[in-house]
């Protein structure tokens, strides 16, 4: 059984897909075991409480940025945690940290990157006019959006769309990418290349 | 009727199956006026004469740049061409040539731009781990692979692609995406708004 830890700023609507993956079986052998804000009133952590799991504030106002990092990390230390799953955490994470949970720490992105990096990603798409964008689970290093990519899901711009139309059908390919990703990683069953990542294949 | 120009420095992969979907009607109302290599022994100069089509070498070596796109602009001129399509022209248009044919010239690119400009598109995406990649026509402006996009098709990056068979199936996208793009353009019921191109709906 691997150990899930959630960081997240908000609402965590990828944190809500993952634990109804996890609840389904849709990620087998893993459980939630915390799930942490660095915002007071993030409805994540409501979320999380609603769903009977360990939900944990720490604030990260007013701190040094390596100081909040050593915080969550013994939190997520504590919870013997395997894999860190950022669902939208607004706060860039520092090298110290992304040294203690080296490849095993994700992040969506919503966009195909390395195209439309940084904030607002679906509104860049938008504007650049491209006619496919899409989303990307990868690990985190110590660039922003940046780690090698584990999976990436098109998705269509349509004639029809609004910025906030295709940032809707974006998020819900992030939901279905992110377990994927997980399960990916979970089974251990890749390999890195430079920054490509390949699934190993089983000989059975 | 409309009048295609295709420029080309090589085998003009693209250019062929621009001729194969004029011929089988699947470009309607149009028709390739001349083809022009930079390029003296380019092969595509030589597919060109077999398919009975007007093929002209206008070597660029030695010469200035404007010089030697005067020279196209004027066999593009004598021969009414309409819509200039680049396949595989290995050559810099001068903003002199941009601005006599604004709007009026189509390039395709081998990866999801912005991602992925200028030489190699498909080998700078392998060695970037992208899982999805796939190709891009856009109008040609005064700046490198940047003009507004008219369509993108998305091609996955498979565990067992190499280089090679990558860049082949982008390939086969290039050839479908042009043609969807050429028919957009020439039917002219498009509109720019920004950087993006949105088809018009028709009132009938």
């Amino acid at each position: 059984m691997k150990n899930l830890g959630i960081l997240l700023s908000g609402r965590g609507s990828n944190f809500e897909a993952i634990a109804k993956n996890v609840a389904s079986g849709h990620i087998p052998d893993a459980r939630i075991a915390i799930v942490i804000s660095n915002k007071e009133n993030a409805p994540g952590i409501a979320t999380a409480r609603r769903l009977g799991l360990t939900a944990s504030v720490i604030p990260s106002q007013g701190k040094q940025r390596q100081d909040h990092d050593r915080e969550i990390a013994d939190a997520l230390h504590n919870h013997k945690v395997d894999l860190v799953c950022l669902a939208g955490y607004m706060r860039l994470l520092s090298p110290w940290f992304v040294q203690q949970f080296r490849r095993r720490i994700l992040n969506v992105h919503p966009s195909l990157l390395p195209a439309f990096p940084g904030l607002e990603a679906q509104e860049q798409a938008f504007a650049y006019g491209v006619k496919v964008s899409g989303c990307t689970v990868h690990f985190v290093d110590e660039e922003l959006d940046h780690g090698a990519i584990i999976v990436q899901k098109a998705v269509p711009v349509l004639d029809s769309d609004t910025e906030q139309t295709l940032a809707a059908r974006i998020l819900e390919q992030e939901h279905i990418a992110y377990s994927e990703a997980i399960n990916i990683v979970l089974a251990g069953k890749f390999e890195v290349t430079g920054r490509r990542l390949v699934t190993k294949m089983t000989a059975e």
